[in-house]
Formats: structure tokens, C-alpha cells, sequence
């Protein structure tokens, strides 16, 4: 049986160069980067190009880069640092309803400590109208405000530097979830705090990195020693932090290329699919979207036993994001959107990513027509 | 020039064995754990199981095991998170004056919301006096209670058994910071909350661990989706807690055989420098330590001039510990074990690891005793 991987939005491959770059600091040269003799000076000399070339990559040289161990702790320590560096000063949080649940999970986990949370809803389409967030943030005193880059499940783009000005406009910080985004469009000036997650485009799994806009107030999350500017306990991972810089240069570098040939795939599979299924359209606006994905719902199936139908064939999909992966519940997400509960619960995500062919393609959406001409036979909705 | 890295506290190099059986979790079975297809379930099926071996190599099957990013990050997390369950009941932190600064800082960040901290300091060899720790703790509405199972600078075990029981009986959470000691000597019923950080026994960077007691209450710190009981978000990073739990067993498995190589080589460098400078010794407790650890006072001399010294000669040696190194003040934990200010700023940490030879440590002592000689002679304090 042949594999098929489509789930590139859950985590990617790691790119075989950037383990070579990752190699040294994972054999001979394994000092410690706060060291201050030759081997520990290797090591912080790694981190600080790393460090520079990711801040350059993400939201330039008017902010400070900070490397985190993934998306989730960027997203945490965003949200729990800059709020509690305004205790006692401005206690609302303010957050799309569409937010990852590093986000959303972070603003419940401050609640006891006297914060609230406002949720800001798309519209149909899976965007979040800037009006909205402007209305949110009317006559509150609002310590932060999260609406992601590009949706993890439905991978719509948001209109993230028009909501960075009704956030200027009110005074209040303005943080970007990039880890969907990162390597897959420009991130530029979009916003005070944008986070990353190497192993979404092809790094390795356990870093990330946070950006900061200079002067920007933020209080620790991992406490310890003088690392990260003394912001982020704990010996940095070397390794790691060089091949989320490597990994994030050659996506940069090959952004456009990788765009339109993974655009032209996803888009094959698309229509394949739809004409294939009766009823089955796409979730979410298809204008404004990351190249890889595609976010289908199939009325009348549940997503669940698609995705199981096609992991029988070899062909890996998800119904949400992994991270929800333990709820049964439908995606919370679709539902923000304004999708009946059983509408939501028929939609399957598939993420398409470099080393997907047209005949992968074609392959799959086969396997999707046939999966749901089975569940639909057997009435096993 | 020959390199000898005697710096083992700060990092180790990963062991070629461990670097292996994380090879396919960084190449094909690159699945994201939390997926539900039969790449996530390989993934979680080698998490799984590295979780379990953890587990019962640290405080056993009574409690939970978490992986985290890191020793500072399940530092911070046992701290803050422990605190925060008992916010508005208990706010009192009891910690070492020698405990590492992801605790020590870690209570600091606490603080604006209402926390304090009391300082338990160690007697003049190193060690924590379980009757001090008892009288911290009498009248006091103690959230949390950290003194680490052998210390960073010093390599001096502490009475950990005994404040376990001082703590039990005044119904305080116990939390054993174990990161130097673990893989160095068993770990056990020792606490209530346990961490211990990969490359600290030759392991990779980017992964730790907390385990906690069964019914601990914490709350989150790295805020996520389903990941680690829905307690700690952030895609596993499979590799590494493949790499921790593989590096742990070994250094368990050859702990003993281990531990007597390392400390006769030690004993002979100690024994090697002290007869040839006069006036040096050996700070803290000498029969309660790590097999790997001297920290060397040379009364006279500044320990950082001694580190360049040798660096200089390709020997690898540190003052205080790598956490500290963008602070040039004497260490923390000598002064708060009594020595002045110019003893401590004199000292020199040297941890010896498993590759380290006899040969070595002659060569070693050798050096340090020619470096002093040097520095005397140039008069350079």
C-alpha cells in the first residue's frame, strides 16, 4: 500500500538539509551556549545567527526574537506575559473565537487571577472583521489582543494588518499566531507579537520562537536563568534553534515556487473531489486561503469515519487540529463560523505540502469518493 | 591542542546510542503524536512508552509524568503551577537559597499576585538542614516547598528524604528539583513533584520532565491543546522524549559502574590540584556529592581567570553554573553557604563526565596548577 501524507497543517516532514545543518550541534559540537569557553562560544554563535536570521524572517529588526520549545509556549507566554505585565492595569483579553487553544486555553487559565475574556466571531467565511475586533476593544481595557495570521483548520488568511491598526487605534497589543502562516506567506509588520512553530514548515518538532516589537512589556513564563535576555529559562536547544533558522530560510526562499505548484495540487484534488461527491463543498473562503489546504465538508458523512476509511488506505487526514484531536466534539472552529453542529462534524482537513504529486492527487480524492460512497451504502452516518 | 571537557553539569554531549533510537523520529516517522492515522500512532506508541520508562525511573508509578521543554520549564511549571491551585489558600513559597534560578525566579514572578517567598539557607558545607526547612514551614500557609536533590555548583546531595517528611507533616507540597541528580543517583519516594532535563545525562537538549504525585493539584503553565493530560500544550516533540527516556535507562542501568569510574578520576584531579596549590579546597560537603562534581576554591585567585586560563589550553571548566555566566558576580550558592565574597568569586567548578580518563585528569590538574602559578605570578586578582 502506498502512503499519502495530507496533513501538513499537524506537522511536517523534517527537510533532510536541515537536519544536516542540526547534525553538528547534535554530535561534536554539544556545548552549552551560556558556556563561555570555545565549545560553549560555538554554540552561542550558532544561536545568535539563528536568532537573527528568524527575527528577520518573522517581524524584522524592530523586534527582539525569543526561541521557545513550540507555537503553543510562544502563544502561551504571549498571552500570560504581556497580560500579567499589565496586572492591575488593563485585565481584558481579547480573542477570536477561532484562536488556536494555546490561546484560548491560556485567557481561561488567567481568569482566576481577575482577567476577561471577550471572544471576537468570523463571519461565514471563517474571517474575523476587523469592525469586530474594533468593537471588542470599544470602552475596554483591553491588555491583549489575539487573532491568528492564518486559521489552522481552515487555513483562511485574516486580515491581520487592518486589525493591527484598529489595535494601534485603541492602544492595545496586538498579537499574531504565525505558526500556520510562517513559511508558507511574508509575515512583515503585522502586528506587536507574531509566534512560530519550526516543525510546521519543515523543521524540527520542539522549537519555536516568539517575536516582540521592541519595548514591548512581557513577564516570563519559564523562569530560570540569564537566557533569552533573562525572558526564557533553560539551556537553549541548540540544535533545534538552527534548523527552525535553516528550515524557515529555505521556505522563505522557495515560498513562491512551493505556493503555486502546492496550490496547483490541492486545487487538482479539490475538484476532483467535488465532482466526485455530491454535496461535498469547501469550507470557508477559498480567496483568501494557505496554498496547502483544503477544508471539506461531505453532508450526511461524519469526518471521524472518513479520516479512519482513508488512514485504511494509507492516506493520513484530520478532522480539526491534532491538538483537539482528543475531543470528539466538532471543531469548534466550524461551529465559530456558523456551520450546524452535524455540518461541522462531516468536515475533513487535508493539508497539502511540497512533496505531494498531481497523482497523489488524484489518488487520494479517489480514495475520498470511494470512502464516502461506502459510508453512504452502509448508512453509517 | 587536546580538548578536555570538564563542564558535565552544564550539558554532556548525547550519547551516539540515544542519537540513534531518536534517527527515525527525525526522519520517517516524523507523525505529530497527537494524530490518528497509523503515523500518529507510531509516533504516540514511542511516547508512550518513553513516557512509562521515565515515569519509573523518577518518582515511580504512584505519580503522573509530564514531558516539558526542559529542567527550567518543569521548574517553573511545579512552581507556578502548584502555586496557582493554591491561590487565594496557600501563599507562601519555601524555597533553598541554593536552588536553581528557574526557582528562584520563578517565585519572584509570583510575587505581584500575591505570593512570598522565604529563603531556607543551606549550613557552611552545602546542605539543607531538614530542622531549617521546619522552621520555615511552622505558622505558614506554604503553597510550595522546593529544596533540589543535589546541587548545581557544588554537587552536595541534600537531605531530600527527611524534608519530604518534615513537609508531609505540615501538609506541604515537596518539589525535589532532581535535574543534576538524575541518572546520577536513584531518585525514589523522594518528593511530591520531580524534574529532571535530558542533556544534563547525555540526552538531547530540548526535553525534561515533571512528574508529579498522583492527585497533585497544578495548573497549566504552557497552555495547549490535548497534549500531556491536557495539563502542558505543544506538539511532542517525539525524538526528543525518545532520547530522554533512552539516555535515562542507561544512565540508570549503568549508574553504579558509572559512578565509580567518574569519581576516581574525580578524586584523583582533587587530590592532584590540592597538592599542588596551595591554599585550595574543596567547597561544600565532600562525603555527600556527586561522583562527577568538585567545585575547587583557590583562595587568592579569581575562578574566572582560572576558566580562561584553561580554555585557553583547551580545557573546559566553568564558575557557577551556565544558567548564571551573563552575571559576573560570585555565586549565589557559595554566599549563601557562608564564604566570602573573594572565596567565592575564587571558585571553579569541574564535573567530570564518563569519557573523562585518568590521563585526563592529570593532564587537567596539571593545567590548573600551572594557570594558578601563572595568575600569582602576574599577580592578577
Amino acid at each position: 500500500m502506498r502512503n499519502i501524507y495530507l496533513d501538513h497543517a499537524a506537522t511536517t516532514p523534517l527537510d533532510g538539509k536541515v537536519l544536516q545543518a542540526m547534525m553538528p550541534y547534535l554530535t561534536t559540537a554539544y556545548g552549552n551556549a551560556d558556556s563561555r569557553y570555545a565549545l560553549g562560544r560555538q554554540a552561542a554563535a550558532a544561536v545568535q545567527s539563528a536568532r537573527d536570521c528568524v527575527r528577520d524572517l518573522t517581524g524584522g529588526s524592530g523586534g527582539e526574537l525569543y526561541f521557545t520549545s513550540c507555537g503553543s509556549e510562544a502563544n502561551s507566554w504571549a498571552l500570560k506575559g504581556v497580560c500579567a505585565a499589565q496586572y492591575g492595569k488593563r485585565n481584558v483579553i481579547v480573542l477570536s473565537a477561532i484562536e488556536h487553544p494555546s490561546l484560548i486555553r491560556a485567557a481561561e487559565d488567567m481568569a482566576p487571577f481577575g482577567y476577561e475574556t471577550v471572544l471576537v466571531y468570523p463571519d461565514g467565511l471563517g474571517i474575523v472583521q476587523p469592525h469586530s475586533v474594533e468593537k471588542a476593544l470599544s470602552g475596554r481595557a483591553v491588555a491583549f489582543v489575539g487573532v491568528m495570521r492564518a486559521n489552522n483548520e481552515t487555513g483562511v488568511v485574516q486580515p491581520a494588518e487592518e486589525i493591527y491598526k484598529v489595535c494601534k487605534a485603541a492602544g492595545a497589543f496586538y498579537f499574531c499566531d504565525c505558526v500556520q502562516a510562517a513559511g508558507a506567506m511574508p509575515l512583515g509588520q503585522i502586528a506587536d507579537g507574531i509566534s512560530v512553530s519550526a516543525h510546521k514548515f519543515y523543521g524540527p518538532k520542539g522549537v519555536g520562537a516568539l517575536w516582540l516589537k521592541k519595548g514591548a512589556h512581557i513577564c516570563r513564563l519559564v523562569s530560570g536563568g540569564q537566557q533569552e535576555s533573562g525572558l526564557r529559562g533553560g539551556t537553549t536547544f541548540v540544535a533545534g534553534v538552527v534548523g527552525l533558522a535553516e528550515a524557515l530560510s529555505a521556505a522563505c526562499r522557495d515560498m513562491h515556487d512551493n505556493n503555486c505548484r502546492i496550490a496547483a495540487v490541492r486545487d487538482e484534488f479539490v475538484a476532483r473531489v467535488l465532482g466526485g461527491v455530491k454535496g461535498a463543498f469547501v469550507a470557508g473562503d477559498r480567496a483568501h486561503r494557505l496554498a496547502g489546504n483544503a477544508n471539506i465538508a461531505f453532508p450526511g458523512c461524519r469526518g471521524e469515519q472518513i479520516m479512519i476509511g482513508l488512514d485504511m488506505r494509507g492516506i493520513a487526514v484530520s478532522t480539526g487540529s491534532a491538538c483537539s484531536s482528543g475531543a470528539s466534539k466538532p471543531s469548534s472552529v466550524l461551529l465559530a463560523m456558523g456551520y450546524e453542529e452535524d455540518v461541522a462534524a462531516s468536515c475533513v482537513r487535508f493539508t497539502f505540502g511540497r512533496e505531494n504529486t498531481s497523482e497523489e492527487a488524484a489518488v487520494a480524492a479517489d480514495a475520498v469518493i470511494a470512502v464516502v460512497k461506502e459510508l453512504k451504502e452502509r448508512g453509517s452516518l
